[in-house]
């Protein structure tokens, strides 16, 4: 049987690094014989020039149908003047909501390789290896009431909702800590139940389930506290768990710790294993279409779902060891590059990681 | 005409701290005859010992009599464990909220004399100087509806309410535009209007303050890409501004940047100028009662508080120069302390800043 992947290039450098994504893949494909097959679709700005929207359900329904999705990136200056509606990041909305992708595992690895990236001291950050488990259907992201209305003195007044049920906290819980039993037993949840009462219930749900884990270390921690351990000493971290909103800022500034946010996967998924894998860097309009952008987030993304979605973790080991093998060839594209190493194109990158194998 | 101040040690090394600043406050007053007054009072764990609840309405009156408010931490873990609406930190919520303090103040200050304290490279931090403009009385922390309620399939919902009307942005936002005016010229919005409407609200009513202010450059970025770029290159900023929630988490992250939070003041002020001054940091009861907390935030939260609070910038001159002899003496708590310098206590370090003078 073979199993389809959805490729969503997108927008901006999107095309480039998943083109060479794609090219690891065939090549993992014939070397392991995965039976891949591959369809391709739309999405943001690429999308709203073709459709008018930056995903159409048609395309929804064509991701859903397939394996797993593997999605470049989305978003440029030339959509930025649309209405709100219709901008390219709503199609990436659509897709984790219209899927039920609530699992979004965002791992934030330091590569021995490129230590010098990173703008911590190397003592601080040598040998970093966080999971941030984010909350990706729910919370204020998707909260309703929403919106903008105009008060009875004519002032304009905007809302949004910020809530989870205990059901949501419970099966991001569940990820976060199983994910934490297969790596160093440690999960901290992160929350603001000093302030906020929807994450007073987030941290009862998470002490409800701690005792089904009792492998695994539950701590909590305010989202401020979060922010300042993760700039002071982010090593003391294994798996963290979080709602949307504090996940998508505090993922970020995790992920950026390395220095190297060229190279860093995620992966959001759906509780029958189905998933959408993309790098954790945006579109880059600034650098599209010259060859330059740095594929091996992509292409780890692409291990990642190997790994989780369609259960070919031979092949996911293969490719993470040919990054690895390119890396200690001293290949950096642009943004990773310092003085010794060579410097490379997108193209070069990817063929150096096929080369690899 | 006397000015007088109220004392709010609070909890945990509050007490230790606050005593070195009024000390501070008491040889500024006899140099520059400021003709303070000096009025104390309980918050936090220290009024719900007393009275039962953190702050009462008696003590919030008394402190909106008085011209400006001196405060140092809340909290402990022995009231942890109490109903939250009773836990310290709402006295802190309260006397923000009923005194009107919407514009909250952090300063993220690199001093050269402990440039190594932080955990960023040298070159990526020295010389940082950012203002963070939090608004402190709305937002997500004040919204309502709130709570946590019972859906009809018997399964709890917890729910929060971020909102902002258009005066309370415009106000905050002035206070930024006048802020980066008599600074750098540069501010920076901070918002996540590509998701939440509020924020769509926050950036429009920035937009169109902005021609009033044409010696000010404005720029927007979302909140997840703040949290990186304070990671990987925090001298791009010189004033930001933002709500409540983000400016927690950012203004948070911005102070570990340095390294020395124990360096940090705040400031949080209504329209008429009057104003609360606290440390950033908290009230460390790990170290409580030891006489070894830093006293300088709290010290530079009083210069802060004659400066902003009371028109006696001279003074506030005077004791920030005598901070700065202090450390240039190599003077140093035991958390900036580094091999070469002198260890001292809190009330050496607080004798020396007299000494300074
Ligand atoms: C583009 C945006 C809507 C998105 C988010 O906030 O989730 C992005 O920042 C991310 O983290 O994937
Ligand atoms: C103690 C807490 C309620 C408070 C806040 O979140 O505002 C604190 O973190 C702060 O930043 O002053």
């Amino acid at each position: 049987m073979s199993k389809k992947i959805m490729i969503l290039p997108g927008d901006g450098i999107g095309p480039e690094i998943v083109e060479q994504a794609v090219a690891v893949l065939k090549t993992a494909d014939e070397k392991f014989g995965l039976n891949l097959e591959f369809t391709e679709g739309l999405i943001g700005g690429a999308s709203i020039d073709a459709h008018g929207e930056p995903l159409t359900d048609a395309e929804l329904k064509n991701a859903g149908d397939c394996d797993a999705v593997l999605l470049g990136a989305v978003g440029g200056p030339q959509w930025d003047t649309l209405d709100r509606a219709i901008r390219p990041e709503k199609g990436l909305l659509k897709i984790r909501s219209g899927l039920g992708l609530y699992a979004n595992l965002r791992p934030a690895i330091l590569y021995p390789q490129l230590a010098d990236a990173s703008s911590l001291k190397p003592e601080v950050v040598s040998g970093l290896d966080i999971l941030i488990v984010r909350e990706l259907t729910g919370g204020i992201y998707f909260g309703e009431p929403r919106g903008i209305k105009t008060l009875e003195n004519g002032e304009k007044q905007g809302f949004n909702t910020y809530v989870y049920k205990e059901s949501e906290i419970e099966r991001i819980g569940r990820t976060a800590f199983e994910a934490a039993r297969k790596r160093g037993g440690k999960l901290c949840s992160v929350d603001k139940a000093n302030v906020l009462e929807v994450t007073v219930l987030w941290r009862e749900v998470l002490d409800r389930l701690a005792p089904e884990y009792p492998d695994v270390e539950l701590s909590h921690m305010y989202v401020d506290n979060a922010a300042m351990q993760l700039v002071r000493a982010p090593k003391q971290f294994d798996v963290m768990v979080t709602g949307n909103m504090f996940g998508d800022i505090l993922s970020d500034a995790a992920a950026m710790l390395t220095g190297s946010i060229g190279m860093l996967p995620s992966a959001s998924m759906n509780e029958t294993g189905f998933g959408l894998y993309e790098p954790c860097h945006g579109s880059a309009p600034d650098i599209a279409g010259q060859g330059i952008a740095n594929p091996l987030a992509t292409i780890l993304s692409a291990a990642m779902m190997l790994r989780y979605s369609l259960n070919m973790g031979d092949a996911a080991d293969a490719i993470e060891a040919a990054v690895s093998k390119v890396l200690d060839q001293g290949l950096r594209t642009a943004d990773i590059y310092t003085d010794g190493c060579k410097k490379v194109s997108t193209a070069e990158m990817g063929a150096a990681v096929v080369a690899a194998f």
